[in-house]
């Protein structure tokens, strides 16, 4: 029998009507054929709820039990979805994470998946249930504890139990249609994508599309899992939403597939630092043992002599989320104290935003960087720091740029027209 | 280490502070030297917030769904009570059924404890955790699925960890301070009593007493847990509550030890049934089959060739709870259409009141039965039914008499003095 995987979110299970609603979806995949495994996440509001009774209970909170009681939203679902499917007439079964049981790494709160057996769920599947209903985004460690997965976790799950059920897609309905050209919000001429590479969305993910989070993307192009997104509050068929695949998939690529954006990026630049072997892991060493995410890195041309300084110095200009400025700063004064790094002045700049092109095209194709770089000139939109990646070139811009710039590129990369 | 059993039903957790303030009295327990099982019911509200989804999900829902998602309830109150009892610096893990293992039966909502095996939990007391904070009302089936035990599982769930674990007592923390010669509200002069013998309890129990569930104190009776019936909402120490115990622990019994009622009972009358051996089976069996509890029943005298009917004919009285009447009906209906027996009426009086006297002293005592009869005759209170066991005589009363008998009993047997 062939099987689907189909993960609904917290809105689309929102109540016990959206629940229905979901089950009549899961409902039409049985009635085409398939065995169907259901991944779901709690009722929209129930994780804060409960992530709330936590906090207020104890603020450094032990994370074995964090996930013991935050786990018990999906289990709710699970099994409600599981009667709703039955009153249906739909043989159903619902599945916490231990019961499958789907195997951990013991880190509480981000736990990573060790393995999924397939027995149990098989065994019923053989006994003649059509579904699987499975609570998202928990686990089971080694020493019998509860565990969750972190951000997104439903999602990976749904990836997780398609890649070990050998699924013919991973369906992931939530409240949106599709991964879209852009978004809709800033450039009405966006356009819903009906399909687009891994790689793409892995980089439209990490760029803070928040249709699909990053790691289940990633897990989806390492076992080449076919991911769908489309909308719990539509009609759909085999063909709605944006089918995330293999580039082998996609006949035609255009050059550019997307444009991303992102507010919450600061620049940051230690003014006259050394310029010699080894300075670059003297600044980020600490700033990754802080914790810190730097996402852009930018070494300026090297001056000789500057200022009071003697042998040759540059700046480093780099950038990092904006809620981990302050981390940032903290963690280069230390190191300044403490002898590992010299630089005269830390500048934070939060008045930027980021924006990208995305397009596994690009890989052979010249010109797209300078093609970007004219549209912005053409805005007058001054450049502060580029990166580059195979599939996609960033820049960060003043932060009241940001709506011009993400239009002005969609419209020069034709995004509009399919 | 001796071994403490403590439980705290849905009023005593009702939200954060309420937990706060039942971790206290763990921390009391830990303080005086006690290792301790806490065993918690869910927020109150929220067993029937669950039941709610599942009733409007599923009306004739499968159990073994309702069982998953109504035992989380328990599941969040066992982990924020480990985490409030962290906070506190008291080492503490949560358990939840699975993880015990509590394993049960596998019927489905009124599950049966099979066995506690102690070997986890134990070995993190020898961890040196001092608190295991238990998910009450839920087991595990052979099966592997979810299961709950019915109506006061947690209290059950309390007794019976107390037996499998030794402990030393079973403390049952509840809205109320201890069991009372009758209730407070009826009879200002009701007393709380200090201890009162399991037999009594039990009887109290069933006859309506809201105190404990009865199945908890059978299973305290058969394997002698010592249990204590205290407030979660005043200061307690060793000596609060009133102590369900052997009779052997209890000094000087007096004759009578408490008053009960039941306003949920209705008398019933078969009219002219014939009267021969086997009669009362034929009546009896349908209604057990159509699972009517039955409590009293007599049987009028004799008479011979009463009516139109031949040979013996008498009347059947019993008595069944109010919402069982119909229930009732129904099955003798069905059972006189099909032959199995004869009756000229059946008349059901649900304006009645069931009052009962209990005490273990009754066993060794004469002319209790004489002095309740006297005591309700001196009040012109006529007695409809009578039924007696070893330690209660039980009483069917006009209703609108129930509030004077249970004051004119509580007085005749002095029940105000120690």
């Amino acid at each position: 029998m062939p099987l689907l995987v189909m993960k609904f979110g917290g809105t689309s299970v929102a109540d016990l009507s959206r629940i229905e609603n979901a089950a009549k979806k899961v409902q039409a995949e049985v009635a085409r054929g398939y065995d169907v495994i259901v991944i779901v996440s709690a009722m929209s509001g129930e994780t804060n709820r409960l992530v709330g009774y936590v906090e207020g209970t104890s603020k450094l909170y032990d994370a074995r039990e964090y996930d013991a009681v935050v786990a018990s939203g999906e289990n709710v679902t699970a099994g409600l979805m599981a009667l709703r499917l039955q009153e249906m007439g739909i043989p159903a079964r619902s599945w916490q994470g231990w019961q499958v049981p789907i195997n951990t790494t013991s880190a509480h709160g981000s736990a990573r998946f060790v393995d999924i057996p397939r027995a149990n769920i098989d065994a019923k599947f053989a006994e003649g249930f059509k579904v699987a209903v499975v609570a998202g985004f928990q686990g089971l460690s080694a020493e019998g504890r509860i565990t969750t997965l972190g951000r997104g976790g439903s999602d990976t799950t749904a990836v997780a139990f398609a890649a070990a059920f050998g699924a013919e897609r991973c369906d992931i309905y939530t409240d949106v249609d599709g991964v879209y050209t852009t978004d809709p919000r800033i450039a009405s001429k966006a356009r819903k994508l009906d399909k687009i590479a891994f790689e793409e969305m892995l980089e439209l993910a990490s760029l803070g599309a928040k249709v699909l989070q990053t790691r289940s993307v990633e897990l989806a192009m390492r076992y080449k899992v076919r991911l769908r997104v489309l909308s719990s509050f539509e009609d759909t068929d085999e063909n709605s939403g944006t089918l995330v695949c293999d580039e082998d998939e996609i006949m035609e690529s255009k050059v550019v597939s997307g444009v991303a954006y992102s507010r919450d990026e600061a620049k940051m630049t230690l003014v006259t630092v050394e310029d010699r072997p080894g300075v670059a892991s003297a600044i980020f060493g600490p700033l990754a043992d802080a914790g810190v995410n730097v996402d852009m890195i930018v070494q300026n041309i090297s001056e000789k002599n500057y200022g009071n300084h003697t042998g040759a110095v540059t700046d480093m200009t780099f950038s990092v989320p904006t809620n981990q400025v302050a981390r940032a700063q903290k963690a280069m004064e230390e190191a300044r104290a403490a002898g590992i790094i010299k630089y005269d002045e830390l500048i934070a700049d939060t008045d930027v935003a980021k924006v990208s092109v995305v397009g596994i095209g690009m890989r052979s194709q010249v010109g797209v960087a300078a093609k970007m770089f004219a549209a912005l000139a053409a805005e007058n939109i001054n450049i502060k720091v580029i990166a580059t990646s195979e599939i996609k070139i960033s820049v960060l811009i003043d932060r009241k740029y940001m709506e011009l710039a993400v239009q002005a590129l969609h419209d020069c990369f034709e995004l509009d027209k399919a």
